[in-house]
């Protein structure tokens, strides 16, 4: 766990969330400034920065993140409807929370996803 | 391979595509309609339709294209510039082609990713 990170504390019971899903691996909860109807944060536990820093040995880790939003998806009621899964990384992603996470959007038609201006 | 699908024909080398990346479980090329500097598709080579027909056999390939997208993100510069990993999975997240893929934007920064209008 680390200490300064919003998401470990949440993790830990320390701060609060509008938890969703809980296993051993992964957690998921309600995004505080939702972007769409339905904004789910889907965290594994273990403390990973970014993309960058995953490695071989989390494969297993990224796989249930997928599976979580599978299943978050289903109960949201969002399955067939549609939902997009984004993961940012760094600066130019506009990632926030240096604590590896998916954001899983749907629950009305979404917008673009690229650069502010179309080039 | 599914015949009516441009990501399979591709794959097959039978519809040309700005390959980027390949190995023996996954294929990245350039968008042909960019949304950022740098946008690229990670591509199972399996024909899998969208995110709700992942199963557990498919963990290693999800995580074989996260590796991908670190891969081909430090080759295009933007390993610490930052970028962002989408997967549209439907019909509200305009999901195009029916066969599993990844967005993999960056090379400026990147705008809004959820619905259109804020909630």
């Amino acid at each position: 766990m680390a200490r300064d990170c919003i998401f470990c504390r949440i993790i830990a019971g320390e701060a609060p969330a509008d938890v969703v899903y809980r296993d051993d691996a992964v957690i998921a909860f309600k995004d505080i400034m939702p972007r769409a109807p339905v904004h789910i944060l889907v965290v594994p536990l273990e403390h990973i920065a970014s993309v960058n820093d995953l490695a071989e040995k989390h494969a297993q880790t990224v796989w249930r993140m997928f599976r979580v939003a599978q299943v978050v998806a289903e109960k949201q009621g969002i399955k067939s409807t549609g939902y997009r899964l984004v993961v940012n990384n760094g600066p130019d992603s506009g990632q926030v929370v240096f604590h590896l996470h998916m954001h899983l959007l749907g629950g009305a038609p979404l917008g673009p996803f690229g650069a502010y201006r179309r080039i």
